[in-house]
């Protein structure tokens, strides 16, 4: 396993880390003073200052991208499925311009809430049908830009309003039958955040091997938890053992950043300075 | 699968779902103006009445068990290992002298959060583990009471906090171990919370079949989700499709009470009566 303990050099920031305290370039010029050298950013916020602008920043500091956050919700009833599929290939052509090295999907959960307006239904198989064809869809288009897609198991308790794939099995078997010769097209994200809990995730890392890990998120699961998607901890502060984790991927050839993904309405609530410098003690002492 | 729509026959009302309105003699006789036959009483509010009376009350009252709530808590460190060994020898006893069918067991999380006082720990392989030896070892003295024992699947949100078995394979994986012989002292109490979301839920449920399927318990999944332990639905309210997890668990023979668990801050605050009016509705209509 790499040694983090002396240095940040494999440390991205996940934007929506410090989404309150400032805009995209805000961001970006908060990574070059801590000398941060990658980040993860999200559709909107890169919308909110404008794609071009977005692009030129990110050259202009330098910085590698360890993702783009993010594709998916691609469940919807029949009157909302054009418009996600549409969405999805412009995730593509952003994720390209920016120079990203894959897009993170959350699949989605229940129609009704991923995307808005959908009928309302109870099938979580039938939006597991669902996800799958519609990978299946959007993997043609982003094979043509050479985009890969790293499809993100979320944690159960996601499933109805993020996302219906819920382990590092389910995301796998995806893969499998979508590429099954691994061409690197399509892969997981795995963030210890959602998938710490598993009795197989061990095993499921293994079977994912170098070919299929595309990107690897840290945060901390606190007890108790306030708030079922806000209240993720900083590492260390909860009880995830998230060493052990790298150490799995790693073990497997993942040699990719190891990209903080924090979503909490306290660490939200303080300067984006005071964030970063604890990020990158944690990412030191116990990532 | 059993008709629930003209009476309410087969529900059973887990204590928990209305403790904060009455004590336990006070949800008895609740149970008997609603013409509720069965309850599933929590430790807790048996102690607060006095063993002798809650066994004279379920008994003058025609009542039934549906289970016992509950034994576990099986993580802890050393010095917190008798402590839990001899509680869950009480609650088989306590079981035994209520006439109850099975004790429902939580297993535990990690052993801070499970036996307060112990050691802490983020090692969830080590706690399961632990679990899976402290169930051996209980099960030893529950045969010669001639009481069941059904390991509750609990939600991976609990992981850390209240039971490191979080899937439906997972307890069943133990039952194999500790029972292969299919005897009927070893079990799953399946509560639909718990297990909705799982990829896994109905090729798990065929596995169990009859032999191992000791309770089922049921509510609903609300989205948004306010509080993680304390804001479950009313069966009818959240995205749960309950009727098809019935419809497989009586597939393989389960017979017995659909029992109501409603741990809900919203429910808590409203009057006896009113919850059990609700109860009985929605039994017969989404359940």
């Amino acid at each position: 396993m790499r040694d983090f303990s002396s240095d940040h050099r494999w440390l991205s920031l996940n934007t929506a880390t410090v989404r309150k305290q400032g805009d995209l370039i805000a961001i970006i010029d908060a990574c070059a003073r801590h000398g941060i050298r990658a980040i993860d950013p999200w559709r909107d916020q890169v919308a909110a200052v404008g794609l071009d602008r977005a692009v030129r920043a990110v050259h202009d500091a330098g910085l590698e991208l360890s993702g783009y956050c993010r594709g998916g919700m691609f469940t919807a009833d029949a009157a909302h499925r054009i418009e996600a599929r549409d969405d999805n290939r412009r995730a593509v052509d952003e994720a390209k311009a920016l120079g990203a090295p894959c897009i993170v999907l959350v699949v989605g959960g229940l129609p009704q809430y991923s995307r808005p307006g959908s009928v309302a239904s109870k099938d979580i198989v039938a939006a597991r049908t669902q996800v799958h064809d519609a990978i299946a869809e959007m993997l043609e288009y982003a094979r043509e830009a050479d985009m890969p897609l790293a499809i993100e198991p979320l944690h159960p308790a996601y499933a109805a309003d993020r996302a219906c794939v819920n382990s590092t099995k389910q995301a796998l078997d995806i893969c499998d039958q979508l590429d099954p010769e691994r061409t690197g097209a399509l892969g997981v994200a795995l963030d210890v955040y959602h998938i710490w809990w598993d009795p197989e995730l061990m095993p499921q890392i293994a079977r994912a091997g170098k070919d299929r890990l595309l990107a690897f998120h840290v945060c901390d699961w606190l007890v108790p938890t306030k708030d079922i998607l806000n209240d993720r901890g900083m590492m260390g502060d909860g009880v995830i053992d998230i060493t052990s984790v790298r150490s799995a991927v790693e073990a497997q050839g993942f040699a990719g950043y190891s990209e903080i993904e924090i979503f909490s309405n306290d660490w939200w609530a303080r300067p984006m300075d005071e964030v970063l410098r604890t990020c990158i003690a944690r990412h030191r002492t116990v990532v």
